[in-house]
Parts: structure tokens; sequence; C-alpha cells
């Protein structure tokens, strides 16, 4: 092991794998025993505090007969895992929408719960329609309030955000007073999942997941009385201080009510970081100008430093690292003409063709680019050049996908999984639903 | 609202009480269902993938027939539930265990998550002390190394390192291998739970409960393929370096499997922070040696700085601020010559006799006085003085607790909730541990 080089994780799980019962030293296991017998104590001797109460109503209500659908699926799990399962399946494909100043994508971890609260509990789509807006705009004014440092630093602002938008979306949901919320913010900012060295692994869309399943666990024990700190996001050691170096409160109680972040929120035409989209827009735009496999020879694009950053696999194994791959972007962009969840798959990111056209492909940080902006320049065989300039990425705020493009992109996903009818039913249902009574026809229609 | 003292927490939660449907821009109403629309097209898309299978495996597993027991009553839980409510209740009356260089309470994560493994799937005692003593090392060995920095930012180290301990040893519980517990070990770090905001609410001892239930979903999970980084801890956006300004990985590695820093764990013989054991030593010292709340003008105890940091609570409201005040603690050592945990209950900390000794108490912050240590000096009514000095704090480990004393203890936390019979079966039973086939006998005599 190096300084430069530890490997902490890979030295401790082989101690782990290979340590036996023989291996303990008689101290070892004395003191284990010791510490078993003392733990044990006070855990009995608590065991009939109030706080047990609670957990011991939510385990029944939660665990009992309550259950809620897997979309796209006919499972049905109980609420809380719905809230898990459904938020992390959003996000597996990194095809959500985007909170472009903070990188926060919203809804995954805050529509799953709230709709699980919905679906169990009951209530209007007016009150899933407000309860996600409040949800949704208090997590992204708390991302604002802490960003940039604390994505930074390398939190997965999704998940440490996304908990208190679940916790505050679900509180609404369930009609709690001002305490109750506070204390279910409290224990959000207790509870911040994701860190970005999960990205590219099952773990990153584990993330806003877990956020929906502990926000909605917060908010209902809260609204039974657990207690919690009063202060989460702004006391000396609560969510902000503890979690970030720069805290803003002017960013989430400024013009609140007022004027709404939510409305920044974008959609993605790509499956993948939101960093590449000007690229693959880019390299699309070459391809139209008549750039093609056989006649490229290099590709060069001026991008913003994050692209380097986030998506700077040069050659990625798998169809999930194919995402964080600005060249495997580009290869599929020029030969396929097109970048859907097909592209992902590993078969792709394997294609010879694709390899060839992704190594003549390079990026150059640029001074000066916006994260939305890509200028492109092709040089071919011939000797001749071409360029594209993308000033504003499809899908980014001063060039929304339309609603026609978010039918399309919705109906190309849903469609495989469920089938034309239920995937017509949806948009009607969703588009209109402020019309709707309940959810029940929603969740009908989401599930088999 | 002023930069020195922004209520955030409290206007965000009035902003979401009180916002209505009939509030919601127009604008917000559309892009709400847009985002949903958005939202459900991607989570559809997704719901085949592997991972989602693999939690779906999980809330059958989990959410099916397996129950756990909750140690000290009647109900029966889900293993997960079981984990977190039994690593709750352990830690509630902050009397369990302690390490003292890093203040972790070890046992509440890690414990409760192993049984839960235990009584649910089976095993041998001897693989729950091995999965106990391996999951201990691995999470005292991760909180020294990024101890102090990690803990005086303000996480609640007993939760953020315990996730690793719960994760670590119940994949050893489950026979996991190495690639596995990699995995493991990587969903621990990005599942931080507890910030120190949150001390003196029902948050607090949620926190290793958390960690417990977390760790355990995150073992499960990892033993049935779900990807996450093999370098949770060390990477550059792992676990260390995003929360900790120090990093120390030898403290890791260093003489792993040879020295064990579970032979550094120590029990508390008063149900309140360690900080404070010394002071009330030292207050019990005096009493001994005549000092009354009738003779009694003033009292100054010399401590370390933790003490005014973490417990420097003046005027506790109830029974569990109190457990933060030492100046409550002294008040009781004088006045009742116990500090048990009938000294917590509310009636004692607005007592009145109580309360007459406990604003005549102050502390000292003195250089040099350690964390196990205290000086204490009383003036009394008749102008002399006495003093008193603790070397060692009983319970530190220059002073432990004898296995007599550590059986009073557990007596008297266990007889008045199961009684004797139960108690003495539990002695039994966890002093020779290696020789149960199974946790059988120990969950009957743990639960009602």
């Amino acid at each position: 092991m190096t300084a430069e080089n530890p490997q902490v994780t890979a030295e401790l799980a082989r101690f782990v794998a290979n340590t036996t019962y023989d291996d303990l030293p008689p101290e070892v296991v004395r003191e284990t025993k010791r510490s078993l017998l003392n733990w044990m104590g006070v855990a009995i001797g608590a065991a009939w505090h109030e706080s047990v109460d609670i957990l011991l109503k939510l385990s029944e209500e939660v665990g009992g007969t309550a259950k809620v659908g897997i979309y796209g699926r006919r499972e049905r799990v109980d609420p809380l895992e719905g809230a898990l399962i459904n938020g992390m399946s959003s996000h597996i494909f990194d095809f959500d929408d985007t909170h472009l100043r903070t990188v926060i994508h919203p809804s995954a971890p805050i529509a799953p719960a709230v709709l699980s609260v919905a679906e169990w509990k009951g209530g209007s789509a007016k009150d899933v329609i407000t309860a996600f807006a409040v949800g949704v705009e208090a997590c992204l004014r708390i991302g604002n309030s802490v960003y940039p440092d604390h994505y930074n630093v390398g939190w997965h602002i999704t998940g440490t955000t996304g908990v208190f938008g679940s916790a505050i979306a679900t509180s609404k949901m369930l009609g709690h007073d001002e305490q109750a919320i506070r204390y279910a913010i409290g224990l959000a900012a207790a509870q911040p999942t994701g860190i970005r060295e999960m990205f590219g692994t099952m773990t990153k869309p584990f993330h806003p997941g877990k956020a929906a399943m502990d926000g909605l666990r917060s908010a209902l024990i809260a609204g039974w009385g657990f207690t919690s700190s009063e202060q989460g996001i702004e006391a000396t050691r609560g969510f902000a201080n503890v979690l970030s170096t720069k805290f803003d409160p002017t960013e989430i109680t400024g013009t609140l009510g007022k004027e709404w972040e939510l409305l920044k929120n974008a959609y993605k035409p790509y499956p993948c970081g939101v960093v590449i989209h000007p690229v693959i827009d880019a390299a699309l735009g070459l391809r139209e100008k008549g750039v093609t496999p056989d006649n490229v020879e290099s590709i060069t694009a001026y991008v913003h430093p994050l692209v380097q950053e986030l998506t700077g696999k040069r050659t990625p194994r798998t169809g999930l690292e194919g995402k964080f791959s600005v060249f495997h972007c580009m290869g599929a962009a020029i030969v396929e003409g097109k970048v859907g969840e097909a592209q992902f798959s590993d078969d792709h990111v394997r294609d010879e063709a694709i390899i060839a056209v992704r190594d003549k492909t390079d990026i150059a940080v640029t001074e000066g680019i916006r994260e939305d902006e890509c200028r492109i320049e092709a040089k071919l065989t011939d000797g001749s050049t071409v360029e594209h300039y993308v000033e504003f990425a499809s899908g980014s705020i001063d060039n929304p996908l339309t609603d026609e493009q978010l039918d399309a992109k919705f109906n190309d996903l849903v469609i495989p999984v469920l089938g034309d009818q239920h995937a017509r039913d949806l948009i009607q249902i969703l588009r209109n639903l402020e019309n709707e009574a309940n959810v029940k026809k929603l969740i009908k229609a989401a599930t088999m």
C-alpha cells in the first residue's frame, strides 16, 4: 500500500473475508461478549421509549397490508420500498430531469415518494401537484444555497438535497403542520445519501431512491411526534455547515413562493449526463454536414471543464460506463446518428465501428465555453475541415424540449415496456393531472 | 431573517404548510406535470433493470414472513426494521459502549444488524462473535482514519462509521466473498447518517439504528450483485475525502488483524455522554467527603474543552436535555449520590433541590486536562474548601468497568423490563456465547 494509492477498501474486505473465529485472540472474544452484554442491557432498558413506539407504528403501517405499485411492472411492495425502487429506476438511464444550475435531478427523489403516499393513503391529484411543487422548490433552493462547494467536494447533490425534497413533499401530502415539517427537515438533514465516487455503478441511481425512501420515513415519523432539530439546515452543526463550505440562506428564503426555481427544471434529450448534451448535439450536427466514419480523420470538441471531469472515460467497458464517456457519445453520434438508450448497451460500447470513430475524437477544455455550449471541429481525410456550433444544447433552459419532444421521449421509453395503450393513457392522465380525483387511474396505467 | 440567525428551516416549513394548490402559478402546475411525465417515462423505461430485480428480491425476502424480535418487547418486525429499532433503542439512554479515542459507540449500529441476520437466517454464536469483532474493528479503524477532523466538522461519527461496521459485520454473517464486501463497503460509504446538531433529540439515537439498517441492506444487496465503487473509502470522491479533511489510511490497514482496536472499547457507568463521566465521579467524590446541598456554596470543575462544547446546557428542560448538562449531573450527584437513568427523568431535571445545587456549579475549561480526567473544588458556606481529583474516570481504558460492575449495570437496566429470570439467563448466555449453537435461546431471553 502506498500513500498515493492506498487500497484500504480492498485490504479491509480481504481481512473481513478471511478472518475466522479461530483467528480471534481470546481477549477479543471476551471483549466482544462484554460489548454484547452491555449493549443488550441498554437496548432492553430503553425498549419502551416513545421513539421505539413510533418506529413500531411505522413498521406496522408500512409492513402490513399497505402496498404500492412498481411502475412498468406488476410487483407491489410496501410504500417505503416503492419510493426506493421507483426512485432508483427513474435515474438508472441518467435520462431524468435536471436543474441545470445545480445538476440536481429533482423528480427522482421526490415524485415516487409523493405517489407512494397518494396511492397508499389517498389524496387528490391536486394534492400531488402541490406536494411535488413545494418539495421540488425546497430541494432546489437548498441545493442553490450550498452549490457549488457542496457538489465540488464530492456529494451527489441529487441524493443529499433530494431527501429534503422527499421529506417536505410527503409532509405536505400528509397534511403536516409547521412543527412536524421542521422535524421532518431535521431528520432529512441527518440522512444525506450520495457521493460522486459511485457514478458509473448501480449505487448512483440508488442515491435518489434512497433519498425518496428516507424522506418519506422522516415525514411519517415526524408526523407522529418523532423529534429532531428544528434548525436542521442552518444550525452550526446542521446540514449546510457540515456538508458545505458555502451556505447562502437567502437562496432558500429569498423570493420563496414568489419566484419558482422549479421553472428552471429541464429534460434530457439523451440518456446520459447533461454536460455531454451540447457535445452530442454538435457531433450530430457534424454528421448532418456530411461527416461519416469513412471520411473522418479527427474530431475535437471545445468544451466546459465539467465535460472532462465527469465524462472523460476514454475506454468504457460497459454500456453504463459509456454514459460517462464523451468520446463514446461522439462515436455513436457519428456512426448511428442517434444517441438513445440503445447506444448505451454493452454491445454498442464494444462495437468496432463506434470504437474506431471514438478513438479519433478528443476534447479541449476551453475557457469561456458555457456548460450548455459546444464548438466542434472535424478534420477529414481529404484535408478539409467541418465545423459546427451549438449555442444552447437541446433540453437546456434556452432551448427546452417542446411538449411534442417530451411525448416522443416518453413513448420511446414506455411503449417497449407497457405498450401503446398504457403510454397513451399515461400522457393523457399526466397532461391533465389536476382533473383527476385521485391517482388510481394513473397507477393503473403505470403498472402491468 | 438576519445573516447571523437565519431561520431558514422555520421559514421553509411555514411556506410548505401554507402553500395550497391555488397558490401555484399556472406555469408551475404545467412544469410539475411535464416533470412527472418525463419522470414516469424514465422510471418505466428502466423498470426491468437488474438493480430493480435485486431490490424487489430484498423486498420479498425481508417483507415476507421474515421477522425478528425487538429486545425487551414482544413485537416482531422485518429484519431491516429490527436492526433500526434495536439499534436506536440501545443508544436512547446514551449509556452504551464508547471507543474513547473517537467517541464512536460501536455496538449500537453493529450488534443489532448482526443479530438480525443470525435470528433470520441462522448461524452459530461463534459466527456472531466473529462478525461483530471484524465489523467493530473496521468501524473503529475507519473512525481513527478520519478523526478528529470528521467529528469536529459536525458528523455524528457513530452513525457515519457505524454503517460501515454494520455492512461489514453482516457481510461476514452472510459469508460474502471479497468483492461483495467491497461493494457493501461502497454502498455504506454513500449512506452516512448523523450530524451533531441532532444531539438532544430522538434523531440522535436514530442515527446508529439507521446505520444498522442501511448497513444490513447494503450487505444483502451487495451479496446479490448490486454494484458499487470498490474504493468507497479511499477514492478521491469517496467517504474519507468527502466527509473529512484528514484521512490517514494506515489507521485502517496498519496492524490489521494483529492489534485489535476493539479492545479499547469501554462501557459507561452513567447513562450520559462520556465526557461528563469524570465530572460525575468527581462530584460523587465531593459528596463522599461531606459536601451536601445544605453546606455547599459553589462548585467548580476543571475540565477538558469537550465538556463545555458537548454538555454545556445550563438549564435543561427535559430529562433528555439533562444528559447534555454537566451542571445537572453535578447537581444530581450531590443531591442524590447517584447518576442513573432515574436522574435523567423530566421530574429530576425540574426538581427544586437539584436545580438549587445545579445553579451553584460551574466549569472551567483547563489546558492540559484530559478527557477522562477531572479536578473539582467546592467552597462551603463556612468558608472552607473541599477538593477531589479523578485521575481516570470509571469506565475509562485505565479504569475499566469490572465484569461485576457490568453485570450490575445490566441488571439495573434489564430487570425492570424483563424481570430477574430473563436478566440471569441473558448474562449466562452472553458470558458463554461461543458455546451456543445458534441465537435462539439468546433472542428468547431478550424478548417477552
